[in-house]
């Protein structure tokens, strides 16, 4: 029984997350019935990422176990055929057989998150669903200098969901990178992982920080209060792409 | 009776084109629509760049007369709020009182427009509808070559759609660079103006020319021949973006 390894984009604005849920579409149901239709077998996909509703993946890794020993590349290009067929917004970008003991999910050594804040006057047209727009000009050397207070070994209960079902809330953050492209402000979020809605919630935090209403001394003691309610607003999903997934081979 | 010059970007998905056609949404309607919503007056607008349906634009420019002397910012805001309420896909990206003689269309003296070529063996996700898929490899340096035989002062009947109402098929084109960003090719052409569908016809010829099929010698040879048969195949609008528009001033 091959195991295979799955790199997935998608375009969240349609799902109602990754994860199945009963009644909602999902892009994991998208692409379980995508390998139904062209194998007849109901697998079980696992992916790295939970991502929640409106959330985009350039670089989302899933596996699945099918009985039948098909080429990686047949795979691939069936599942994109049945996917496009269905008009859903998730492409295979890369299908490979992987080893039997390869978890998409618990393998993962390091995920890497994008947020884009679109930071201009005009709302946006090309970029709708895809970036926050933030109208105020946000000063993104300050996000820079104030995002590094939360790099390293933390207990990140201020910017966890109460909804988060992690065993723990101490993370490592290794990277927090805020760069400007323009009217486009670019976050890089690098970890092991992250507990949930962690990322949108550092960039809301750091948002307040871009508009001039906190200081970086502000963000250290919303970490150190590990309180929920010391964060800032939680940022749209629109702007969040998991990027890539590593794993240590 | 102020003149206002209107700097526009959309996304090109949901319109027939730029230009307002019976029973059709078209991009300057939504602004028309929008002006009138906020002003009550019916003026009509007049774009630089005629794009096609499905075409994109991150900076279209249009001027229109209004009775009242509205403050350049309170158009601009105010156009964006009833395009946004109507959800169009269309943004004001800035607006400014122009003088009574400038005409977005005539005044032009260039034009700069962006083509988009995703070239991975995977469908687009996040790309869908915003460039052209090419699956088979192609070799944007070649590309990039045979792009140069079209540089300069020619005769573009080649390259020139039969419903077409320029009075003259000779055209000085002072740009047309190909360049590969990963699995992004990008296509840029700069010139005064451009015949209908003259940029997604050198696209469609210039990807002849990437994947093998033909070579320089022959790009010049379909451009001699001055016949609308001997162009390759038209690109789709998907990838076409109008991205700049310069005047003299």
């Amino acid at each position: 029984m091959p195991r295979y390894r799955l790199d997935i984009e998608y375009d969240g604005a349609a799902y109602a997350g990754w994860q199945r849920q009963a009644g909602q579409p999902s892009v994991q149901a998208a692409v379980e019935q995508a390998v139904l239709g062209f194998s007849g077998e109901a697998a079980t996909l696992k992916g790295a990422g939970r991502t929640d509703a409106g959330v985009h993946a350039f670089g989302q890794v899933a596996h699945l176990d099918l009985a039948r020993d098909w080429p990686a590349d047949t795979v691939r290009d069936a599942v994109n055929a049945h996917l496009r067929q269905a008009g859903e917004t998730v492409t295979i970008l890369a299908a490979s057989v992987a080893a039997g003991d390869f978890d998409a999910r618990f393998s993962a050594s390091r995920r890497h998150y994008l947020y884009r804040i679109l930071n201009r006057r005009a709302p946006p047209a090309l970029e709708r669903g895809r970036a926050w727009h933030v109208a105020p000009p946000l000063d993104a050397a300050a996000m820079h200098a104030a995002a590094q207070v939360l790099v390293g070994l933390h207990d990140f209960t201020t910017f966890r969901s109460v909804q988060c079902q992690s065993k723990s809330p101490v993370k490592t953050l290794d990277r927090l990178d805020v760069t400007r492209d323009g009217e486009m402000i670019e976050i890089r979020a690098s970890a092991r992982s992250f507990l949930h809605n962690q990322v949108r919630s550092m960039v809301g935090t750091l948002k307040r920080v871009g508009e001039g209403a906190w200081s970086a001394a502000d963000v250290r003691a919303a970490l150190d209060a590990r309180d929920r309610a010391a964060c800032g607003p939680v940022a749209p999903p629109d702007g969040l792409y998991l990027v890539r997934v590593d794993y240590e081979r």
